[in-house]
């Protein structure tokens, strides 16, 4: 912790920062600049940083309190060196195979699912997505099947074989979630839900932590670091795009969050296009980007007639769209080493 | 709902889409313009819209779907011209008296709860304000006492008379925090938790909806109406900050949003400085400008000493500063026709 | 300047490090903590820092420079402790009084520049503003009338005994502009073109820099600086609202930003609610909250007939409303102990 | 242009709109919803529309106008159904070559430029990238050693064989600079100084258009129209990240611009990945992706020594690096069917 003493600050004031940190039990280390001095802290423990920042922050001699340690551990790559391999039953992610997560928004019916399911297993997606609860923003949309929609993915993925990932809104439906999916997905409006994280932290099933809309990468590490610290140690992280002023896309991929996450962490990071982008159109060169620069998945929405589609028309792809892109990635993941 | 065709679609296209408009049951009015062709389709419902708009997106030759209606009903002014008065046990909220809601960040103790209540109820905060459950960033932080939290907060106003306003985060804490306090507090990162939203919506108490950092005024809206289809009429909004590019504040306190939202809707609107700038020493202004422009009460942090809080030392008035900050506002409502 | 290096570095690359800041001549203090090694740099000047930094965090074992100086220094309280009054032909801008600044988005003709000229006056707007260069997005936009367009500003001023405000946009018309205008307006697009602030910084003339709608504080301040240093000391900042994702509003205004610039800087800071928010509905409120904040002037846009304004008709009051508007303001400026 | 009215608005001021589109020539062609009254306005040039749109919005009865129409006509597909290859003496740029633009961020000496393009051009770069006028947020930073700076580029790039790619900031400048220059370079701060576009645009030289880091993709594409208008025609985009609330990276790289103007735009669209992430070790994912994305070119900083660099040394390549980055660029070329 390095506290930044405003110009001019008294010999009393700082020994009033001096003597606040020996109080804490930690060694304090003053350096004398020109113009400003500067108090180093060290031995400070993260359990107590957050709370000693604000209150130093309260004293009108104090400018700055800068913390230099990173505030979080457990996802740190600092910690695990090796990325993490997540097991999804047999199916691998975050290893040199990159894993395709397809199918529809939304479950809307097993037929439906079925087709998409099916479809998208054909061209090698191991793992089903779909949604059964559905963050609307309106309250007038379609809110989803729930209970009825996790079984028709349960029902679908026993017919094509794959894993299935779905998103779960409720810490109160977890258990229930459990019982149906493979993949617990926490959706980009629950990324600070804390105890809906600290319930999937502790459901002993892998876990995908979509990023934020508004969250800095700081910042989802910490919500990624409240979920293994409930004992989850196969966790994934996605990022769906952040909110910023282009209206041209529906969110902005932040592609350069995947290798910046990969320094930071060892966690697998899976890039969603269609929700990045929300647009079909854009889905395929998007794809290509995120495979291009390293991510260890993608999840895409995929719908048999996406013009009939109860929810995200706009951007889901239609099958021979997914076909096409499959064909297009393939290269791209040789040309890095990787398959697909 | 306006659909607009791409540059050079074809009759058949334009004919495909009416055909759709018309299986929906609504009217098509094609406007042939000399560029774009641009068909508007009249009855649609908005539980619908949503639905047909990316659907329609979904087509290659539609290159917008713009939706005219405004997509919330009851939280609107057209709804409901009057603005709304909010009752809290015989303290009215959204009339000539502006709120004052104030207190500690957190309950930290019965003493300095009792220290911080006392000390804004003598300068006029009908309000206590205090969090039980605390949403932190880091999973290291303090996350509030909880139950023990919420009866020190009961126990207090008791002694001063005060309503209580505390947030709740978890849906299943719903019917426990509605014991103890009297207004429930849906916090920023919770705007768009659906579950959370429907369960205050059906508890029978005042709520005061945060908006999210990320949220745009459209959306806002939409999280409230998702609490209004609940059953709940006394409704509050929050502005509370957005997140921008600044780091100077910790957010950017967005206060065109009063008027903005006092002109789309008849809830009353609070605002939270505190939050909104992160810094104790921008409070007075932004307080003197949120009156200025219309807010109907403020939530205010104040600490009987932030250099010992336990979270948001930075941002929290002392006591002296708070009683000033009162004697400061008084003039300012005077001169717009109110009072404090 | 703080070097956080990364955990793990060796003695050779802390040692590394050391030797380049004493190779610089500057004292090099490292800070040993239980995680990472921290090395304050002592008497680094302004001029050399920014290539510092750069230079050590192009060093894989470095993890973060931190500067702890502001990188400015003319425009700075620290510099200049008292409020700056800025003198514009007698009218002083900066002391107790409210400045207001008004008059058309455009200067169109004659007629319709001194109709909101003489209607402003009467309300007590001692300067008069009106663009004559008019940066448009688009290039089919009207562009305005040029040196025409400067005739009529001083030919109306001449009139109406007011000051005039009006904006450059080219180097090459700083010269030509400065023979009609009173204060030279840099608009928001232009707040870094550097070209142009060394240019209006050499003038000898009062300036306006509007915050450009990516800047943050520091940067508006170091842009300020660079025209202080072409020997201007008659500077205002002006506040137009910053880009956000928010989209009912044409920009976010940020009031926040007032009270903050007055603690780092002792320039005059001045608020244009018109284009901070795009709605003429939105203008009364948002230039109390202004005054109530500390403002210490207005720019507002003012037309005779916005149905048929050539530009900014959306954010421009009627002469009546202004009229209104400026009623309102006078109780709020007395509440907080000034003059309109 | 589709005026939407307020609900409520009477048949009065339906008929005020009407007259209004039908005195300014236009074709008015209501729809009457059930809520709401909507009138297309039929063949409003591009010229007027803005004004109109203003206009009809300052009216209370008008809700919202919306344009239909894209507001620029020459650098639009639409218009130009092929993509543009710019020819810079022999290099063509936006064919299936991908075009490599490397070097030093800043022109320090004959020396260190002559290291960097060697090196560059030995890897197939043809294009050599430095500045000579620097925009720099600091006054205190390094401007640039101007017209020698020139000098020196012109010199190394007869010794390389190479084109030259270099910032010119003032329109005062533009002859100058051409005297040098192969690619005249429009900096991110500058995409809106209109007296610099058309000063490039009638400079007979291929330009580069950077993103303002502020602009949304139509806007951009705006910007570009004013350059086109001025006759030329071998002008190239490049995204070079966008300001957001996140810190890690420097900006935030909107690869989904890419395709996105693509399918709006004929114009040839480069990447930097050095500005647009602002850190040397994520420039080489950032790269790849940008290739696959489907971008014309690449912009790279590079410096022989970056420790010793004087700007931008933090996102600087090593000469190594570049050779590794260009390696590992030909197998993604090659899967999309390009080359490097």
């Amino acid at each position: 912790m390095i506290i930044v003493m405003v110009k001019g600050a008294t010999k009393e004031q700082i020994k009033h920062v001096e003597d606040r940190i020996a109080e804490w039990g930690y060694g304090a280390h003053p350096i004398y600049g020109t113009e400003r001095t500067v108090i180093g802290a060290v031995g400070v423990p993260e359990a107590d940083k957050m709370t000693y920042v604000e209150q130093l922050e309260s004293l009108p001699y104090v400018e700055q309190v800068i913390s230099v340690m990173r505030p979080y551990k457990f996802v740190s790559r600092e910690y695990h060196p090796d990325g993490t391999r997540v097991d999804v039953r047999g199916v691998e992610i975050g290893g040199n195979k990159i894993a395709m997560m397809a199918g529809p928004c939304t479950v809307e019916s097993f037929e439906q699912t079925l087709a998409s399911a099916k479809a998208v297993a054909k061209e090698g997606a191991l793992i089903l997505r779909g949604g059964a609860y559905k963050p609307s923003t309106s309250p007038y949309s379609f809110q989803g099947l729930g209970e009825e929609g996790l079984k028709i993915l349960k029902a679908v993925s026993m017919e094509t074989g794959q894993r299935v990932i779905t998103e779960v809104m409720d810490p109160r439906n977890v258990e229930l979630v459990c019982q149906y999916a493979d993949i617990l997905q926490i959706g980009t409006r629950n990324m600070q839900n804390y105890d809906l994280l600290r319930e999937v932290g502790r459901a002993h099933k892998p876990v995908m932590l979509k990023r934020g809309m508004w969250a800095k990468i700081e910042e989802w590490l910490q919500a990624a670091e409240y979920i293994m610290l409930g004992g989850c140690t196969d966790l994934m992280l996605c990022e769906r795009g952040i909110r910023t002023f282009e209206t041209a896309t529906r969110n902005t991929l932040d592609l350069s969050a995947v290798p910046m996450v990969k320094q930071l962490s060892h966690l697998p990071v899976i890039v969603d296009p269609s929700q990045g982008t929300g647009r079909w159109s854009l889905v395929d060169a998007m794809s290509k980007a995120a495979v291009a620069c390293g991510a260890d998945g993608l999840l895409i929405e995929v719908h048999p007639d996406p013009e009939k589609a109860l929810k995200d028309g706009a951007q889901s792809l239609t099958i021979p769209n997914f076909k096409k892109l499959m064909e297009e990635l393939r290269p791209i993941a040789k040309a890095i080493g990787r398959e697909l």
